[in-house]
């Protein structure tokens, strides 16, 4: 990234972070709000509200982000209050290296907690200064939010069934991440009076992103420098995740390979270094790493025509391309 | 009640119900959207609804229906959002005398549901037709919405707190219950375009007689007649918990009674009969009861002046007078 976007990121972002600690200040019962703090101040790259305030900065004047920033924080408060349920459901012990709220607190701590988030996330729509624009941002929010649980549900199911197309698959990627990006986008644009044409190619802009970003972290996680993401390579095949690079290796194989495949995909062996080296092998086999680097870009190809579409300040349009160019570039 | 209010209530509970069932019908997947059509479809008699649609003609003419509708269908499904959550975090394996849905499917999805539940409540408000309302809409749901999981935690926290004061106790009740009681005509007031005092004489109305309705309830669980209510007589003091009656009692007692009364709620004896008996006798030794009976009274005297405020159909404010006169005489 040019230097100047990294100053202009961190300016938003430090804006953004200042804003949030005000949120749930001492209100009371503690018991409901302290794990509602807690996981806000833990919350990494803030990469949602940073686009909701980069775009409302493309659509209006920088007055405007006055207008963003209740959406910026509606955007997080929503994301944080869905890891913080999926946090119960996958009875994950850390987040963000943290213990999560139910581990820290309690199951039912958690679910309250995490309602009380939801709301919040709808009173930050309140707050935005054009009152006219509230009706439009609360539809657009309710549609976003409804695709997210839509996509966490599929993703549960997926996981025990066995004839997942590859269309269902992209379709619930597309819902459990890629809306919420495009969503925090068009939240942004409109709220600072965007036209709905406007907000709807950077709904499309951030949506496309996202589903460029899921496709390319699946790559990473099979194929990248474990050493540079910091994860253990071959973490999904490990787990026997169902990503689109497992989906489309078992397309293109012919019948004994297949079987191979999804046997490896039925166990967990104590040592997996021969089962990722062989579900490795039959992905490359068919040059599936190669197609799916190729959809990925087909993606952000399609993303980046919408962006063009966009018109607003050609500056921070530009800080929004770099911005996502870089989540994409992030350790592959 | 009038037979006239009878069928007008009837009427109006069946348009909402015929409304309810369209709402969730057939969206994908079925795992997310089967538990929110079971639990709304089992669900109670409607009295938030009925509260709404009625503030809604009161304040506006027939036509208004259609305003009063969209949050009818929001408050019953934000209520039955909280039960289906409250249910998880209590445990419970009814409701209504049906599985509870954490027990019929599971634990998470429980969770997803009651989430997703609570968003359709806010996409309910978007189908209000007269769109410069929906931002008030908006800011009146969350106010109540976030009232309501404050309580639930006050609950929470009171159960193990020994120092809980009448003063807590009737916030915490106001909280869990009767802010969305108001809530509901204060909702159904503003989406037929009542002014800001109408609603808040209707929210008052409403708030006030939940405060007489919970007290109303303590005194029939616990000097009711079981065979009419339906419930265990001394219900309360056999789990120990402390209502208005028992912090009444409390307060009034000299230091060995009320020892006596803090060791009958420190434990559960497996025959409760001398508990009950021995508890109930210490209430009314001091005149609590009474005492309860007559705040009741003036909470709902302290209603019905609210109500007589409200500028709007007569008619229809005295069918929700006896609506709320039937529901404080019930069984008693």
């Amino acid at each position: 990234m040019q230097p100047s976007t990294v100053r202009t990121l961190s300016d938003l972002r430090e804006r953004f972070v200042e804003q949030l600690a005000d949120v749930a200040a001492d209100r009371q019962p503690r018991g409901l709000y302290e794990p509602i703090e807690y996981i806000l101040r833990i919350g990494g790259k803030r990469v949602r509200p940073l686009l909701a305030l980069l775009a409302a900065r493309i659509c209006g004047d920088d007055e405007e982000l006055r207008a963003g920033m209740p959406v910026a924080l509606a955007v997080e408060t929503f994301h944080n209050f869905t890891l913080l349920h999926d946090d119960i459901m996958d009875d994950s012990p850390l987040r963000r290296g943290q213990p999560t709220v139910h581990e820290r607190w309690d199951v039912n701590t958690a679910i309250l907690s995490g309602d009380l988030m939801l709301i919040q996330a709808y009173e930050h729509l309140c707050a935005v200064p054009v009152r006219g624009r509230i009706a439009d941002l609360l539809c657009t929010f309710n549609r976003v939010a409804t695709g997210v649980c839509e996509g966490q549900q599929f993703d549960v199911d997926f996981e025990v069934r066995h004839d997942v197309s590859i269309e269902d698959y992209l379709h619930m990627i597309e819902l459990k991440t890629a809306v919420l990006l495009g969503g925090a986008l068009e939240l942004g644009a409109l709220a600072a009076g965007a036209s709905a044409e406007t907000a709807s190619h950077l709904y499309a802009f951030g949506r496309l992103t996202g589903l460029a970003f899921q496709l390319h972290d699946d790559l990473l996680d099979t194929f990248g420098d474990g050493v540079e993401t910091g994860k253990l390579t071959g973490n999904d095949i490990i787990r026997n995740k169902k990503t689109f690079l497992y989906l489309k290796t078992l397309e293109g194989l012919n019948h004994t390979d297949k079987q191979e495949l999804i046997h490896w995909f039925s166990h967990s062996p104590a040592d997996p270094a021969t089962k990722v080296a062989r579900v490795t092998a039959l992905m490359q086999q068919g040059d599936v790493p190669q197609l799916v680097a190729q959809l990925r870009d087909e993606f952000q190809a399609e993303a980046y025509a919408h962006l063009d579409e966009v018109k607003g300040n050609p500056r921070y349009k530009q800080v929004l391309r770099e911005l996502t160019e870089n989540l994409l570039q992030r350790n592959s």
